[in-house]
């Protein structure tokens, strides 16, 4: 067996390491112009050639949670796209959408700033049940989100394609339940996987139905919002403010008016990364499963698009 | 019946409105010097003129977490000092350390400070198994967040006077298991209530054990905490920061060292509100079952002091 390592931006060694020492019987090799024909692949963000070079290909494991990339790509003609199921990812994904709520709810980045001011000033404690949460992809990451939130008692909501029953979340689905997911929901986290149908998905439109005083919490994908959109619902007033940690252009240009929006908190991409020890362990995982003939989770359907 | 309210810095009107509501045929009022024998009193930080006007007292209700104020007072004979159980504290106790934690943890303020600065920076991201969170005081208060940090596997571990199980923490207890606490702890939280016995018990000794790059978080008493040791093992390097929500002196004083510290982040006793309501609720049901001649949860022990 070969695997094929392909993953931009990434040290390699590392996880050559860990992938030789689980799977000690497979040649493994970074990816280069004319390399041998490879039997799977662990990949993120390859380029073009990478897929034409590579038509053998038996399956993509993709090692960032969203595959949105890898699908404008024309992919060898047997390959199966493979997502990690979780890598680390949703505890990070629960933490960092976790403590945006709580900082907004409780206003502690208010508090924080008088105090660095010297100023102690109590303000009136908000009404939980104003604060509905309402998540938006309710996969693995926004399933765990979701969870999270419950335990702090936080109204919770969700919205997916298709439908889905969550314990003490109550759901909505598809176009049909778009609209009175957003007018019940006050604080929106977006989880959605990027498809042509979920780009620019977070518009005027969509921030105008939201509660009064609305915060927004992007943790997908920088395409699903309209950057113009939010600042002058921002500056309207109908929302308070958001926590972006994606964007459409990464590193954010120096240029992007996001940068002087002080009710807009901004993250580096940085909410769930990769954890490579889990990563590996999945794919190898994975890997002898298909070797066997057998499905596995994570399969990516070309249709849909995740 | 008679119920006297005496909550200094509470604006008494909506608390009236509300336990006059919930106990129509309860004479209830404001106590005032020279104010007639009640059999109960709802209380916050009362002067000691009220206790010795008041010697028919049965029972004390104390609207905040901790009772050490009231402890330091001569009480009416019989009267039995009660704490309320919960009151919508411990889901804010357990909101402020868990996103105290996070960040710390994920270096999100870090972040956040470069991207206002127009930078774009990596960190290698931590491991959670080097941030075992202690947490001291294992009542209602403590149990709630050693459980919300166990929604983030976070390795959990709590510390208490006499022994307690709890699924999923580490426990330890009394003076004999302390050190091993601290020596195996890298973020403390101090829920503890304050006595003789735990006061300034975060002090230069303490810290020391903890692990290196420890982190504090106070939500007690300022009392428990001795500043000065705390200063000075930041500037040493062994503790990386705190965050602070209770001090030795409300409002914190215009001198403190603490406000020139940019590692120690504050807040003003804001980290659990009493909320009026649910005291209200939890009040009138521990009246009814003590006039029933019943014994209620929260009951005080003099001797132990919470």
């Amino acid at each position: 067996m070969r695997v094929t390592f392909c993953c931009t931006g990434t040290k390699a060694e590392p996880w050559l390491e860990g992938l030789r020492a689980a799977l000690p019987d497979a040649e493994i090799g970074v990816w280069v112009p004319g390399a041998p024909q490879a039997d799977y692949a662990v990949v993120w963000a390859p380029p073009q050639q990478f897929m034409d070079e590579q038509p053998a290909l038996k399956a993509l494991f993709n090692i960032g949670a969203g595959v949105d990339g890898l699908m404008k790509l024309r992919l060898p003609r047997h390959a199966q796209v493979v997502r990690l199921d979780d890598a680390g990812m949703s505890v990070q994904m629960a933490e960092y959408v976790t403590q945006a709520v709580i900082r907004h709810f409780r206003e502690l980045d208010g508090y924080e700033a008088d105090m660095r001011q010297g100023q102690w000033k109590f303000r009136k404690p908000q009404v939980r049940a104003n604060f509905p949460v309402g998540v938006m992809g309710l996969g693995v990451l926004g399933e765990r989100v979701a969870k999270a939130l419950s335990v702090f008692e936080f109204p919770v909501r969700g919205w997916s394609r298709s439908p889905k029953q969550l314990d003490g979340v109550q759901t909505f689905h598809g176009a049909a339940g778009f609209s009175e997911f957003l007018q019940g929901t006050r604080i929106l986290v977006n989880l959605l996987p990027l498809t042509p149908d979920t780009e620019n998905l977070i518009n005027r439109q969509t921030l105008q139905q939201l509660q009064p005083g609305a915060y927004v919490i992007n943790v997908a994908r920088g395409a699903h919002l309209v950057d113009e959109d939010l600042i002058a619902l921002i500056q309207e007033g109908h929302v308070a403010g958001a926590m972006l940690d994606v964007f459409r252009q990464e590193p954010l240009p120096a240029e992007h008016p996001f940068w002087n929006v002080p009710q807009i908190t901004m993250t580096p991409h940085t909410s769930a990364r990769t954890l490579r020890d889990e990563s590996i362990a999945q794919i190898v995982g994975k890997v002898a499963a298909m070797a066997r003939g057998e499905n596995v989770q994570g399969m990516v359907d070309p249709q849909r698009g995740y």
